[in-house]
């Protein structure tokens, strides 16, 4: 068998950690696999060379923008807009995982394997797009299946490429589960793991829902629609590069050898399963505007504007006209929602007469997802069930051919997502 | 003008000091030049790394070998005599000269200037031998002239080149100044300065001898005789180098804009100068073998057991015959004197009835160097003249064509030199 396997930042965050990974790897290797090893940097490398990028440039213009960490403690780099510095960037942040890849190969060999680390120019990862957030289009596999056959270890620093000019790319946060995952297609590994420091793909968030349960496997579809749910684990874009070359991904534990879950195609047995899982957004606001004119077009400035300006709107719904006025609401991440409603403010539009402008950022969303609705009907309606015996008020709905997504107040989020977790029988071991 | 600058460890040790350098370098080419920058590691950063895989592999091995840190400040790698580690340690280690350069780059845009940082296989610098002590075969200047005619400042990344396999190599501790010498000759710069925390080369150590004058110019030869004094402003293999290639080398601070001291071909008016500075070395350590029998191959094979041990045998006299048997003295490191003295006992020759082994640390090799010795004879005449007014014995001496040593007790040492210093007119300027 030839496997991809995937460390994280924690999972080679010290010495210690990273002998660990070392002798898993090769206790692997000695089973009688083929290993392909990824890595990320090492936890606060990344972080320590952002730092040292936006120290340089906040005292050098005497920038009073703060930068922060965001909930996964990843320091936000400050935005240039400028290809030449966004170059410089990945120059420097990419070295994190080549410290990191050639410390897991001295580890190995300290163990009495053989192993060698591959960076960008020695794998041949091809991509396009901005040095910044790169995207691969190709993968040389042949140095690596020749390293493979002479019973090598292959240790690849993860989260990086070379672009056409031989110019070093990396591939936006948590690239390197996309480097995993598009080299498992390149050398056409039977599985690519990622080993993270949780245990798979949960039902739900164990942390609100204390029913929730490990996923044995989940589809690629249902993957990507919870994407709240699976950006705790690997970045999300992986998984679309998992499901268009068909790749199986295999989260589970880097602390123990037990299984986790596995992202796989879609099957016909899947359907029997109404739904995987559910998972709970608070980070969205809703934005609602009054007595709109339902002419062609007039609502079609508001979502060009934010267009326009970045802002990525996710919900939208329109009610029906009443004397030719109609009421707008949609969301956008709560983080934009300043941006937003000042963008919004200069438009003609919110300047008539009767039209108002509001918001809230006190919702909370909630996402059904399962590809077992593909062949059922009735979903929407048994959550709304569900959520009327609590006394949770739906403020707004959508749905697609996988998922039913509700709005509620945010301080109903919690009770409701258990409430439709348990009532949709996830806590209950399928079978 | 075409010129390579290269910055040491402390010139981009901290933000601060690289944003001082950018301006510095952006100056330059604002003053009509076109300017290539070699950087180091930043201050620390290679002992960081080096202590990574240090203990990475202590604590593996539970070793008992302590490593510690030499007059520089520098950390020795644990040797291993192992390929594949050197490889990896060689991956690992180079990404300090690419953070520093990407922040150079950086530094330069911020203050408006156009730079872009090359990094080893996007410079092109091909390298042959061992991973960690590799050797430049070529450059290809074709991408940084590219850059330069677009009147970009190129940032490139000290230390490192790659093998023809693609694997990254590094050029041992200050290969930074070999790298910018390679590069000044292979894009046929006018000048390469090397940027440093001292004014220049001295004609003796300011710290021993007060009267030390800093020299306005210096022969490749006179660089490479006083290497320990040389040594403490850049890497002599890269005056090997720049000798090679006729590569102007500009020593000059980084801290101010006075000229340094020029590192130039050697001359027909430099003979005047009959010596051009004196050196002190203590770190030699003298072995004595008495009453050998002066039968022709047996001391031959003192030598060849200590170079089968690397070990690097300096000065080497031996006494006329006496009874067909000979005294005969060299002079090793200090740091190998144990090792010597040890591998010298297990020859059957030091065993021998009458032949005895001594040893003696406490001496001090004081090296007179210039290329005026070529044609003016009595350097050695007027050196022995001069310690003997101060009293001083003399234990051995070795003479070569532009070098006297001689070597002294080690508690006569400073004065010596000083002596010699003065004796020979260096702290008068020249004219």
């Amino acid at each position: 068998m030839l496997v991809v396997q995937k460390y994280g930042g924690t999972s080679v965050g010290s010495l210690e950690r990273i002998r660990a990974v070392a002798a898993r790897v090769l206790a692997r290797q000695r089973s009688g696999d083929q290993v392909v090893v990824v890595v990320s940097a090492m936890a606060g490398e990344t972080n320590r060379l952002i730092e040292l990028a936006n120290a340089l440039h906040l005292v050098a213009r005497e920038r009073e923008q703060a930068t922060g960490t965001d909930s996964k403690g990843w320091v936000a780099p400050l935005k240039r807009d400028d290809p030449g510095f966004d170059r410089e960037f990945s120059q420097l942040v990419s070295t994190g995982e080549k410290v990191s890849a050639a410390l897991m190969a001295m580890a190995i060999q300290d163990l009495g394997g053989a192993a060698v680390s591959l960076v960008g120019h020695q794998l041949g990862v091809v991509t396009s797009g901005s040095y910044t957030n790169a995207r691969i289009t190709s993968i040389d596999g042949q140095r690596i299946h020749a390293l493979l056959d002479a019973d090598t270890i292959v240790v690849c620093a993860g989260f990086q490429g070379l672009d056409e000019q031989g110019n070093v790319t990396t591939l936006g946060r948590g690239g390197s589960d996309t480097s995993a995952v598009a080299l498992a297609a390149a050398i056409q590994a039977d599985e690519c793991e990622i080993l993270t420091d949780v245990d798979g793909v949960f039902t739900s968030d164990p942390r609100v829902v204390p029913t929730a349960r490990k996923l044995d496997r989940i589809s690629h579809e249902e993957m990507l629609e919870l994407a709240s749910l699976g950006s705790k684990v690997l970045q999300i874009r992986s998984v679309e590069f998992a499901k268009k070359y068909g790749v199986l991904v295999h989260v589970r534990s880097s602390q123990h050898l037990e299984e986790g879950t596995k992202i796989v195609p879609e099957t016909p047995d899947m359907e029997a399963v109404l739904v995987a899982g559910v998972a709970l957004d608070r980070d969205e606001a809703k934005i609602t505007i009054t007595n709109c004119p339902d002419v062609p077009g007039t609502i079609a400035t508001v979502f060009t504007t934010l267009g326009a300006r970045g802002i990525v709107v996710d919900m939208i719904i329109q009610n029906a006209s009443r004397d030719a006025r109609t009421d707008v609401t949609f969301t956008v991440p709560e983080a934009e929602l300043a941006r937003a409603t000042e963008s919004l403010r200069e438009l003609a539009l919110i300047c008539e007469p009767g039209v108002e402008l509001l918001t809230d950022a006190g919702i909370a969303k909630i996402s059904i997802v399962g590809v077992g609705m593909r062949t059922h009907a009735g979903v929407a309606a048994k959550a709304f069930t569900i959520l009327a015996e609590e006394g949770v008020n739906i403020q707004m709905v959508s749905t697609s051919e996988i998922k039913v997504s509700v709005v509620v107040d945010e301080k109903y989020g919690e009770l409701a997502l258990r409430a439709l977790h348990d009532g949709f029988g996830l806590h209950r071991a399928p079978g």
